[in-house]
């Protein structure tokens, strides 16, 4: 079960409101790859990791971690929208930087959160669980992991370059710095698990469920460089060589069989 | 631009009709990890690529092809529905194998679809480009793509025990090798591009950007065991040394101002 | 605005309880191509017709019917439900079409709706918005509500073949006539409308904005046997004659110049 | 900032395996009122909350103890599946039991999260933050929690009639009895608001932006009975005399300018 | 069934053109709680009122007439956008003011809809019908309603101080006082209702199916200041005592099995 | 299987960068009718079609094609975006152009997808498979065509006006002209169709399935001018003569029975 402690991780506190980048800062709460999705994701892996406790633990430690996350930022929104004119419709019409403020701004954050974060992206989006990644595969859902934490902290640089505020620059720094730490983190424990399962995932398929034929050729268009690729003369991760073809077909051509009169599609001989 | 030949990449027929796994089977057209996605997300990958010539020539000849493996999904279903007792509601009545089809059977195919494949997954739900990565940073793209990959054939794994036909395994057959070669092919590029880069995406951050005391530090509640993960003791991927400490609050408690009064919120002091 | 009359548009009574039909009849509730669908988009679509009053009052006439649909359905949805043994577990672990009826359901007909009628279609999808077809264009529009009234009555067949009770049918019965109606009335205004204004949407774009060399040629691929198609041996609808050539590109190999370094993608020069 | 502890808050183990009702359970998780709505609604209003402490501290401290509701029912559901015949195809087609749970379990259980949770709601919709309220006035978001925790309240004990199994109800009992408590407090600390501040949210709008007029009278249909309810002929909650009346039109009927050409609306004239 | 006539149910004229608040009032219209979710919300309670026709009857009035604000809206929104400079990109090269408007519109008013409304919310957001609420438990769904009046009627307020249009502000004038009436007659019924069967939903839950010893304790972390509000001294609105404790765990932790071959999850002892 | 090959299919290059007009393309690429619909409506009514091989290959051809419209588009928003001012937020305070451009742009351009294109429309809403029409009746599903071409070029026509660029007016050119031809393609395939099989889809429902008394007659509400419209006075499309008669139910008052008492509903008798 959970704990709070009314304390932020971190500071969150912009020098001045901006309604502006309170919209654009919304991607880190609601966006794809924002906290509530990395929060979430980690929490639904280790409530179904079955055994492997130092992972579920690893899953845990940092997915409370992420719902902190969630906290500054909805923190620094809320204060980013402390003071901006955002329903100040009169100054709008005769001052052009107000009333860019206010074409530019999110208009739910006045409309319907009174000032408050809102649990969407940057463009007013709801965030939705299909965002999740929890397979009950650690190596894979590492990966997603990896990922995560890649996506996440290559959107907080963009949005440093976004802002010249220095309270916010302070806290973004501080989510750079978590996000290495993620990506190490997973890194580590996939390289660990490849190491002791091998690379392809999942381990477990036996060979003969496989056309292994298929498995380690590049298949290309006709005007591809991709056979060029210098990863291609290398043994492929999983020890076997590359092989590179151009993309053919294996199959015939399918035909279907007319459907039942219930399905009242069109009938055979329209036009065959 | 694209082209189409008639030939499907590989053989797509089930040895009998079976309405139930047609629903399941869904899952690996319009799921997040279904076809739909990995196709999409390599060709809107290519399209923003900036330069780099030849992976953004391996990501088109990836999509392209995942464009076929749709093809296959939604051949495969249109033919699992061939047959199938669907609408044949006095049988369903008498019958109760009749009728756990039609109950446990993906109504739309009936309803809506007239026997054809639909673009949701296994429950029903629309697939959305929510589910796409394409973020103009290769190496953390890639990294979406080995766990696209990875979870795909988990899921094709799966479904290869909940069916007996040699038909649809033949065809799970082909997808699980494609899956390893598509993971060979994402975890090569990435092996690659981490020599060059480093580890830590996006490597385009300055130091000065980050609070890099908080880089390599695990924080973990009081019960937890992670600490005890073998990987903590060796050198973190990036290569500075893993730290482990108790999870704790840098920030203070955060106080908001009073909204203006447009905002109708509810006044201080109601309760403080 | 809107008035109502206690009076259902037509019977709406079911001769006995059949839980899994429920589920499947919310199709016709909040499907695509469902009730809410047709009556909102008509609704809207008056709601912003420009002049065309007799236009602008058949719409309202018409989508004002269509919330009788909803009413007419989701009393059937209710009534189907009444009597059936949703929420009777021990029965079911017992007697298998007791299982199978509980298995089958909607889970939300029982546990969110106590026994009403859902807004969502035959798989517990939400009914969005994003259905509706409201463009300020009539002749745009009217096609819109002729696919509309096609889907519609196509689903309604194919559910009458999906149940033997005789009061189900006989409301099926109503709006499979009432489709025909629509299909009519759409058909004959489009009709009208293509007699005064053309074929093409929208009729009012200058020829000086059209790249007409391309405005009459089909492109096949190379197994294609479409260009056998009768109707391209006959003028266009809009007057002209039609062509027929293979697929092929009339751009250039497009390359996107490097992005700057405050996107942190992937730099140039990786992999050319 | 969050903390966690491995303990549950109460138990949840099911006695058996039962895979269809694990499918029904996760309306708890995932669902409009399930937890994941109820825990992030109460943190997002905490952390929106401006002045009024002892408010937001108590919206933390029961947003607190959700996430472990969701916990509770994530266990709970991964256990359901724990000796569920979900991948045993053979048996399936031999045992119509089998066959039962296989069609009316959630397919996303066994192809997508490998027999753990997914956060979703008992069709497979994935959860969306379009659920959550969280607007900056107490009084007006009190009135959202105590609606939430009656709806949640009645969904559990809707599951508490669909199962026999000893374990799950003894952990419904648990969450009953927390939302009785949780609509004790919201509707005592409503009452405690109402009172100071009036019945009609938000307080804070002055007279002369209300056509008052409207302020209190029931407009009616011709044949509606609803002028008969006793409440009527009280005084109104904000002290006004409530009037009745039957439907009528203030308004004239509007007209709508044509569009400029660039919209190519249909143009006026076409059936005016 | 439902009848239609042309008047407005109050006047919908703005004094001006001014398309950023078009786009502001679309949050009216297809936001949570637009008017499309009380429309239908309101038509969806009534249809599955089982007896208490009174009810059913005040349902059927007030959401016949909702439907009715979603015209006035409607209508409201082609009419700001009437005039408004929406094509004109020559001018918003050289008028920042053009420009602003330009870049604060939605730009589906001009490009998909024509200068109609669209049935989503501020942002561009699809209304969906998962903001339904519609239980079969009229107290429940009462509340619904007056959160929706409150939460709807606070909007509309914000709104107010956006503009200075009069023609708008006399139709939110109208908006906001049937929400006033609105508020009234749900929190008169809910008054009503608890009088009879006490406050806690649903009122027929057997004392057994509760573990009664967590229904009046309010669980606070260690540093929350909840536990001095003062409703926590009077009774609790069930009749019961309130009890304060610091949060705690009741239950064990949770070991999940293995899971069976088949799911390919990772094995037991990858790291325990 | 599909192939590739990277000239587009006709030129994608703007004279200049513009962030704005780069979110209002996206709604060709991601919107209701946008390329990535009609690409895999086309295709998955390909893979659907049972027998009548020539119109299966038309859909495959057009399907094919619409999926190079998508990349060309997806190029030139990755055009419009290079080069324009979307990070420089010191500029952005200082020049109220620059600051127009971040706050009229997608955040997501810049933030998420580093100035690649967006699967979104141009408020940023994910594009979804709902969004798909494919029901096995051709004769549906070329009224479904005909009208997302009819969209699509009127969407295009619109935004012509909405740019001065002349590299993207050249692209618009292409595009509203096979626009043309895809209408003039679906008209003539419905005309073929029409003449075969009769107006009224589907044209397989026995009459003995339809209240045929129902088929033909208008119903209007009270102050409607809609049987003034000409087309009424004409036979209708099915040969068949229209009737108009003034709105009116045929069905009786619904009573709904009380729910069972594990429904937890209101109990009947609160207010009858
Ligand atoms: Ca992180
Ligand atoms: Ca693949
Ligand atoms: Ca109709
Ligand atoms: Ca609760
Ligand atoms: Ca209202
Ligand atoms: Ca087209």
């Amino acid at each position: 079960m959970f704990f709070h402690r009314k304390e932020l991780q971190y500071h969150a506190k912009p020098d001045a409101p901006d309604a502006v980048f309170a919209k654009q800062v919304q991607e880190l709460i609601g966006g794809q790859f924002g906290e509530m999705t990395v929060a979430l994701q980690y929490l639904f892996q280790s409530w179904g990791t079955r055994g492997n406790d130092k992972y579920r633990d690893l899953l845990m430690d940092t997915g409370t971690q992420e719902l902190g996350h969630i906290e500054m930022l909805a923190t620094m929104v809320a204060r980013l929208l402390e003071g901006a004119p955002v329903y100040e419709q009169e100054k709008a019409a005769k001052d052009p930087v107000v009333g860019a403020i206010m074409g530019g701004m999110n208009p739910q954050h006045a409309i319907v959160h009174g000032l408050g974060a809102s649990p969407k992206d940057s463009n007013g989006v709801p965030w939705n669980s299909g965002y999740i990644i929890a397979s009950g595969n650690l190596l894979a859902d590492f990966r997603a992991n990896v990922n995560a934490e890649s996506q996440g902290r290559l959107q907080v640089a963009r949005l440093y370059s976004m802002t010249d505020d220095r309270g916010v620059k302070d806290l973004l720094s501080f989510l750079i710095a978590r996000d290495t730490m993620h990506q190490n983190q997973w890194l580590a424990a996939i390289k660990e698990m490849e190491a002791k399962e091998g690379v392809i995932v999942p381990s477990t398929v036996p060979p003969e469920w496989e056309a292994t034929e298929f498995s380690h050729t590049l298949y290309t268009n006709a005007d591809s460089t991709a056979s060029q690729l210098d990863f291609l003369k290398q043994p492929a991760p999983d020890g076997a060589a590359f092989k590179e073809e151009e993309s053919k077909a294996f199959g015939g051509v399918p035909e279907l069989k007319p459907a039942p009169p219930q399905a009242h599609d069109t009938l055979p001989g329209e036009n065959d």
